[in-house]
């Protein structure tokens, strides 16, 4: 893996740039470029790769555009890897199929894209996560207690010992390869990160909800930061669409910056 | 939608062709079409399409080949809309999200590559799965019970009522947009197919693991049909490389031919 711990050190940030690039929201101006997805992302990315740590990018907002929209991500991501080779790079893609499928999943996103990790779906247990989980230098973010309303309707059932969250975390760290395990908590519930903490003492936790979703940083970190700082906090359409103009580029850095401020206090007081 | 019920009794078959096309799997002499991937699907399509009622094509195979993979899922979109408007298509895809995520998600796959229906993962609950409920001549699949081994991880836990795959079941019933849902049980499972037909006796249950997966087919549909037959089983590497030379295609037509012998039997006890 990329020495996420040591950027996280010396850039004085845990924030994660959220690509959720969407056509009908970038400035006007851009629409005359021949890709103008890239053109945006590749903005983001040059003029927040000091503040950020992590990109991370929602598939959905790709696929919308069907093979366009996954050419867009074929550019941004060689992009990142040939001009930034030290962020950490996540595909949201929220997969996990059965084992044959999450195989040609691990292909597509690691092998293919090149990405650092991916973010995948417990319900279908074990064999569809270890298909993942045997890259040894990339990363899987289990999805654990996400940030949406309709977590309620099962992440938080009783089983017969605790909560159904509690359950995948704790039986994901049995599987082979737990080691390259992450877990996705949301940043509205930062109540439970505590508890997600304790369970998985040295795992990174990526929080996907602040901004638009809500959620304080200083209360996730409080609540759930390690010696490794071990916390990604996610911002999408706070820091993208910021402005709309001409100036869109300096409007999303103000963003970032008054997230990185936070996080710059909070990495020095832990020190 | 589609009449899929009709089609059903019309092609005495409840059969679905998995279009998980492995390019190294293929038969070789495909290799030099421009576009191998769509040639063999093409050729799965036209020499099956009176045998088959449903095509599920699973997105992980065609993701593997990036941008290019796209394409030709767009191709293989377009030339059955066009030439077969009357089969039901599947996007197995598994998708889920919070919701404008989802949104993005119902988008690509509904309005951009037109698909009638789309598997989707219940892990983050209601608003994740509401927005694909919303295009009313469209059907959302939703995980119940798999057939994988890691299906026992979760999916069986027991809650204070019942185990979650239940519970998932009966929750959903009470989404909004709930009778577009059609659900995904394995065949490995068939003991459970009937308590599954119980708690929903009127919607469409797709079988993914016949074939390769295991399963019967007449045990599946005594203990799952309804009066709309209301089944839909799938198989896929079975059929798809049946052979590998140039008769490839005869190979494939004896298999898919035995499955639907077995179904035409099975819908004449019916009636």
């Amino acid at each position: 893996m990329k020495p996420l711990v040591d950027e996280i050190y010396r850039k004085k940030s845990f924030l994660c740039l959220g690509l959720d690039t969407d056509m009908y929201k970038i400035p006007k101006h851009l629409l005359l470029k021949p890709d103008p997805v890239f053109a945006f992302n590749k903005s983001m990315i040059d003029s927040l790769s000091e503040l950020i740590v992590a990109v991370k990018i929602n598939l959905a907002f790709y696929e919308e555009n069907g093979a366009e929209g996954w050419l867009s991500l074929e550019k941004t991501m060689m992009y990142l890897n040939s001009n930034y080779p030290k962020i950490f790079t996540i595909a949201d893609a929220k997969r996990g199929d059965i084992g044959n499928t999450s195989d040609k999943y691990a292909k597509a996103f690691f092998d293919k894209l090149g990405f650092d990790s991916i973010t995948v779906s417990p319900y279908m247990g074990k064999d569809s996560i270890e298909p993942f989980l045997k890259y040894k230098h990339k990363k899987t973010i289990l999805l654990a207690l996400t940030s949406n309303t309709g977590s309620d309707d099962f992440q938080f059932l009783n089983t017969s010992s605790s909560k159904l969250y509690e359950q995948v975390i704790m039986k994901s760290m049995t599987w082979e390869g737990s080691e390259n395990l992450m877990y996705v908590v949301g940043a509205t519930k930062s109540e439970y990160i505590k508890s997600v903490r304790e369970l998985v003492p040295n795992s990174f936790i990526l929080v996907p909800g602040v901004g638009a979703q809500g959620g304080s940083i200083s209360e996730v970190f409080n609540n759930g930061a390690n010696d490794d700082v071990g916390i990604i906090i996610n911002s999408s359409r706070a820091i993208l669409y910021a402005g709309s103009g001409k100036d869109f580029v300096d409007k999303s850095i103000l963003i970032a910056k008054s997230y990185q401020k936070e996080m710059i206090e909070l990495i020095n007081s832990k020190s």
